[in-house]
């Protein structure tokens, strides 16, 4: 497979504590803009989203202590958490990396905010970052 | 001082072992065009870039073990390491963010790769991001 470049950052997520705290961090004191909220309940967050240039920042704050987010502040601390790529063959892409070796959370796409698809490759493929594949609904 | 937006991201600082392997990791299986590489002696690190929409990654890989890449995996493991947003006016920024109580790895700032003007804020005031204000040669 040719494998295509992906289009942009889709965004980068940032686990925080204290979700309007940080907001009125990088509102306030950096001059970024707040997009808006949203609550996904499947990964028991809720986010915040700043525009910044193409991308935008999503910072992540736990809903519950079993949240994805709670556990890796628990484990690491509160920062950067995932990097997401925007891309337009998801489900074609993450067959070309499981076929060349590489270690999937998600075989296949997800629903996740806005309603794209997502799927995350795992941290122990590439060097530690968890990375986000996030296709725009539209593209599906 | 009316605070305005950050124009981009820059990029994404990533921490890896193996710079060689990471960008094959990044061209390859993922599709990203590698722009180049750069040593960057001052903190003692080579530097691969990998465009993105309009930023890019930078790959770090320590060149000696007192380098700050190679403590930060010695202490966190390979992975994201900081975010840098691109600005216009960073010394005046740097004096409003001390005046607002914000923790600076540095004052003023200092020469960074591509002769960029570039500060880090600390950690410990950004919710655990080490965050870099960059701002280009030919904006000074």
């Amino acid at each position: 497979m040719p494998v295509t470049a992906p289009k942009q950052i889709e965004h980068i997520g940032i686990a925080v504590k204290n979700l309007e705290q940080s907001v009125q961090f990088y509102t306030n004191l950096l001059g970024l803009t707040c997009l808006g909220y949203e609550t996904v309940e499947s990964e028991k967050v809720r986010v915040a989203f700043l525009e910044i240039g193409e991308t935008r920042l999503e910072l992540l704050e736990a809903l519950s202590p079993d949240s994805p987010i709670a556990q890796f502040i628990e484990k690491k601390g509160e920062g950067i958490h995932h990097i997401a790529f925007q891309v337009d063959n998801s489900i074609e892409r993450l067959e070309f990396l499981k076929e060349q070796g590489i270690r999937l959370i998600n075989d296949t796409p997800k629903q996740g905010a806005h309603g794209n698809l997502v799927a995350f490759l795992h941290p122990k493929s590439t060097n530690g970052v968890l990375l986000e594949l996030c296709q725009p609904q539209s593209q599906s």
